[in-house]
């Protein structure tokens, strides 16, 4: 039988895969420093009726290579046919199996990138035919407007600073305090402060792994004591905590968070420390796709798993996986790398549709000053981003921004993330450690 | 934020909810007898653009009851809004916590018929706004058409007989088989013979569960005596074993069956039993639910969860539970009940779009003679049916048949089904057993 030819849809005439490279902050975590560019691939299919679908996935030159790999695949199917479309990646791209998935805060698979990349620009194209966002083709919204959780980081200073990151130099108001050293609390309250009040933020999480212990949670305390007890709080330091570090400052921090995110490496050392904390546990590290799930629900591993399209294999997928959380009483939250407003979008049409959305979504998008999307950045309001307007995922892309960006990248020079060499550009003997404290 | 209102698409004008019942003939399982008639409710729902979607579910009076209930929650709905759907019927219906669910080889939950029946027939007037079939709106079909299996009963005679089933009386070729008694091995494999003389069915399943063991496993015997090797067989006595005759029948049919369906009862027995057989078992009985997952993954109760999108709450959560059987190491199959044309087109929709479909799916539909969808019964070819064509489901109600299978209703007095008080009827002292061998 051929399926493919079978159906009498808009069919794919061609894919365009632009990498792109977004000015970034020095925002350090558990795995180094972010480099002065992040790398974003922007994938567009265009129908034979030339309605065109765009997605946004996490660059890297391989996943880019895999896109190219994969498009005679994609070139003459069916818009519809996305299961289809997964077999024919499966058979081309086998199983993932990269060792180092959970390492790094970032995620090197190709098929679940890829995928998503197809999927997400398959159903802009579909919401674009049939009128309708991509928020009702998962089920239809459950809310207009998706809260999202402030995103601190410590980081280095910015335009003016030693590192000269080409931060926005014309930046203003919140934007401003992109360019301010944060390394302790009075930094964090600072950069809190700026990025509540530019976006109207009612939870708040640090991003840590990047200093010792008792200064990061005396960041948290220092949250804790400038918000109240009414703003929510969690802290990621990235797993690079030792199983007795997690249980020590996990109890210091137990009347102050509403999630502790992956204290610990593993869903062994997690499940450990599940067991001992009173504090729900969230992770993007230690269950990250559908064959970590088993592990996960035999050990107990975590309270909540922070999804990522980019990384589960798309928006459906992620429906199917909050019925999963929900089955095994577990929840459904976000987590995200540094982005631009196409991924913010299919987060915000993600976010709508999910039965369930108890907690407010990470975004690194406060912290990038540049956008591919026609009118600019989305608008926050309450910490909110209303579900967008408009059929497909609701936003254009901006082609002079994007051949400009992409020739960023093709200027910059990088072709990976990789924040240990960044670090060591600063610390030359800097090197990544999974446990480190 | 009233978000029932924001939608700007097709909005739920009328629910219309009809109850048939149609001609069964005297078939033995477990629990009794089939009654003369089988019930089913088919609803329809209608846009204020007049475009009409449809669905059929099992006939019972309290789910006709709890759709009338509905009406307010789904007039006035978008027909994209089925998450939201989905919550306000949780909110109005609750938990079903039905204790008896699992007894009978039927179920009278509420929540997961009336969702299933506006979800179905809300996909099917998408279908119709967008021009696509249905098994498009899951995901893309992965295949043209979906194998079912011959589906085997134990059975009294028809017409003529003692019973006076009205079967059909101008029933010519397999349809004169259905008015033949089969009791014994030479009656099944005749009734076998028929059935995939007129179907081409590739796969044979017996409902057991009638008969002492030694009969009924002597007829699964004969079955693999005349059709062979190459003939895949399944037997189903509907959990009315003991775990010591499903071990010993189990290992008599150790070689020649493809699994076995629900030999005993309980997710605990099943996963007993489960160890010490090779062949892999299948159930529609012990694992019904998502509320019932965890237990039986905790277990390990089951190879192969046959679903239902009538009992499992629609077409997306069955494909919901497909990645939750994928992720899990189990098979996903589907159960059936009597059922007409437009319950088989959404279980052939659902088919072609499951990502594995490794058995042949369980269908009555050779034992109904009569049908409500215009042009008559859909057709099988070597055993499958091809994904009807046109938009939606692909299959328009015939509204003579409608009155008159409603008429039938009215006039036949039965209001839910009770296969004990039929049975009853021709042996007055028979009662049902939970386990009876
Ligand atoms: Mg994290
Ligand atoms: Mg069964």
């Amino acid at each position: 039988m051929n399926v493919q030819n079978s159906g009498h849809g808009p069919v794919i005439r061609e894919m365009r895969i632009t990498p792109i490279a977004i000015t970034d902050p020095p925002l350090l975590n558990a795995a180094g420093l972010h480099a002065p560019y992040a790398l974003r691939t922007i994938v567009e299919l265009e129908t034979a009726d030339g309605i065109v679908g765009v997605s946004e996935i996490p660059g890297n030159e391989s996943t880019d290579e895999a896109l190219r790999l994969a498009e005679h695949i994609v070139v003459g199917k069916d818009v519809y046919q996305l299961g289809r479309l997964q077999q024919e990646l499966e058979v081309r791209f086998g199983k993932d199996t990269s060792k180092d998935r959970g390492d790094a805060p970032w995620d090197q698979r190709r098929l679940v990138h890829v995928f998503s990349a197809l999927e997400v620009a398959c159903l802009d194209i579909i919401g674009k035919l049939v009128n309708r966002p991509v928020a009702d083709l998962l089920g239809g919204r459950m809310r207009d407007a998706v809260p999202f959780a402030a995103y601190l980081f410590f980081k280095y200073e910015g335009a003016g600073g030693k590192l000269g990151f080409s931060v926005d130099p014309n930046a203003i108001g919140w934007a401003a305090a992109r360019q301010q050293q944060a390394i302790d609390p009075e930094g964090i309250v600072a950069q809190a402060r700026a990025m509540c009040e530019a976006y109207g933020f009612q939870s708040i999480k640090l991003k840590g792994g990047a200093f010792a212990p008792d200064i990061e949670v005396a960041c948290m305390h220092a949250l804790h004591q400038e918000f109240g007890e009414a703003m929510p709080l969690r802290f990621d330091p990235n797993a690079i905590w030792k199983p007795e570090t997690g249980l020590k400052y996990g109890r210091e921090m137990e009347s102050i968070l509403e999630y502790l995110e992956d204290p610990v490496r593993g869903q062994e050392n997690m499940a450990w420390l599940r067991q001992k904390l009173r504090t729900p546990l969230a992770t993007n590290m230690c269950t990250t796709s559908f064959d970590e799930i088993p592990a996960s629900i035999a050990l107990g591993s975590e309270d909540i798993i922070l999804s990522d399209h980019h990384f589960w294999g798309g928006l459906r997928a992620s429906m199917e996986l909050a019925r999963l959380c929900t089955t095994f009483g577990r929840q459904l939250s976000m987590h995200s790398n540094s982005h631009l407003g196409i991924s913010l979008a299919a987060m915000v049409h993600l976010g709508a549709a999910l039965p369930h959305l108890p907690y407010a979504l990470d975004t690194h998008y406060p912290w990038q000053s540049e956008e591919i999307i026609a009118g600019g950045p989305l608008k926050f309001q309450d910490g909110e981003v209303p579900v967008p307007a408009g059929p497909g995922l609701g936003v254009d892309l901006d082609r002079d921004a994007l051949a400009r960006l992409h020739q960023q990248y093709l200027d910059c020079g990088l072709k990976m993330r990789n924040d240990e060499i960044e670090m060591q550009k600063i610390h030359p003997k800097w090197t990544f450690k999974k446990t480190r404290w």
